[in-house]
């Protein structure tokens, strides 16, 4: 689906974000409050809890965790007063598996045993690829970043498996390598792109129909780069039917408080 | 104590490394197989490892986990081969967070349900640092690096709460600024130093006596720097006092197959 035009003022602070999400805005949220973290959100029953942090353990490049709660607590130390149940933009409710609702608010739907991840999102270096000169067509063209379903497996963890996603930004040739340099000091937030150029090669059949986000055009010129997405745990959650879990709906991020520059290494 | 001169040749691989391990050398392991990344141990039993796995989630910069082992596994990815019950220089045993052994083999310890975490090591950018050309005090004098306890708190996790750990390594004022920006390019073994400077900061009193490892020597013009460190878990146990831990003992590493370059980011 396309998720329509750009909001013609974007929130500034995480704060901002936050209550503009709560109040029913439903994203996408790149470009929202630049200079601070975004971040993907996964919520599972805590008896699943350790397959969920083992796996993304196991798979930082796409699952780096930047929080993860405790059982019966739905605030991050992220964002001072944020709740994760109300400050999304849009949430998927998923059981077994299957993708079953779709709602801007999980209030009804957060159970009592639930642990939440947060885990790095790439929408956290695009001011800094913006500062660097590097375009963001997506937010040019008012879409939601365009992600995909690769074929490259995840390290498997307990009875987690399910492949890698990513997502993709068309970068002109000449500034694909700025891309890459001002984005692998941010490993926290995804790091280096995974691969430029080719989509065949992590086995995407036509950038034109992305498995989540929009379709974005490119400009003449423009290469492929492909980043690891935290989506990836709604992937394994597919692959691997967990009885419940709750996520963020793919480019409708939590609004943190924490600078994007804390994340960035050197 | 001290632990004796530097041996005359060092390994120059991980399998070297480790077979020199099996077959009695004691370490500390700072200058082996230099390129190799070096990596922390600490196994519990499974019904811990949640606490663990999130302890070091919520202190990535003292605990950053390399690799998970499966329970009923004493086998890494990051050494294929490798026998993490005897391919460590020397390893220490904990009961109810009291230290009862410190043997050079643990197969006998081995539990069916323990579970192992491979942690970051700094010993890993110091060939990087010596490339920079910063002088490795500890190294040149045939010492284990000294590690001290500070007053920084871990974020605690369940059941597991204690203080961070840090090692030092006495730098030459100018080449503080080098050895920062090198070690910020590896945050998976730690990254860039906690604190340079003022012992107190940190809390730590006196620097000729490490609560692990050897006291160092500066030079004139030298400046403490210090970084968190792989011990952290290790002061963990002490403080919250699982049943039962296996660790390394401080300085005695796994050599791991794995580059060093690996880890660094750009």
């Amino acid at each position: 689906m396309t998720t329509g035009a750009r909001t013609e003022t974007v929130p500034r602070t995480g704060r901002e974000a936050r209550a503009r999400a709560r109040a029913g805005a439903t994203g996408p949220t790149a470009g929202w409050a630049p200079g601070h973290a975004q971040a993907n959100l996964i919520a599972v029953p805590a008896e699943w809890a350790y397959d969920v942090l083992l796996f993304c353990t196991r798979n930082p490049r796409p699952c780096p965790v930047l929080d993860v709660t405790d059982a019966r607590a739905w605030t991050t130390v992220l964002a001072p007063g944020a709740d994760l149940r109300t400050d999304l933009p849009r949430y998927r409710v998923w059981e077994d598996g299957l993708l079953v609702d779709e709602p801007t608010d999980v209030t009804a739907h957060w159970r009592r045993d639930l642990v939440a991840f947060l885990i790095g999102c790439s929408f956290t270096f695009e001011a800094s690829l913006a500062a660097a000169g590097v375009p963001l067509r997506h937010v040019e063209q008012g879409r939601n970043v365009p992600m995909y379903v690769t074929d490259r497996r995840c390290r498997p963890a307990g009875r987690l498996h399910g492949p890698m996603v990513v997502s993709m930004r068309p970068v002109p040739g000449p500034l694909v390598e700025t891309a890459r340099r001002v984005s692998a000091l941010m490993p926290a937030v995804h790091g280096a792109p995974v691969h430029a150029g080719d989509p065949a090669a992590l086995g995407i059949g036509n950038l034109g129909r992305p498995d989540f986000g929009d379709a974005v055009a490119a400009e003449p010129g423009d290469v492929p780069v492909f980043w690891a997405c935290g989506v990836t745990p709604q992937a394994a959650v597919v692959a691997s039917r967990p009885p419940f879990a709750l996520t963020h709906a793919p480019g409708r991020m939590l609004i943190t408080d924490v600078r994007d520059a804390q994340y960035r290494v050197a």
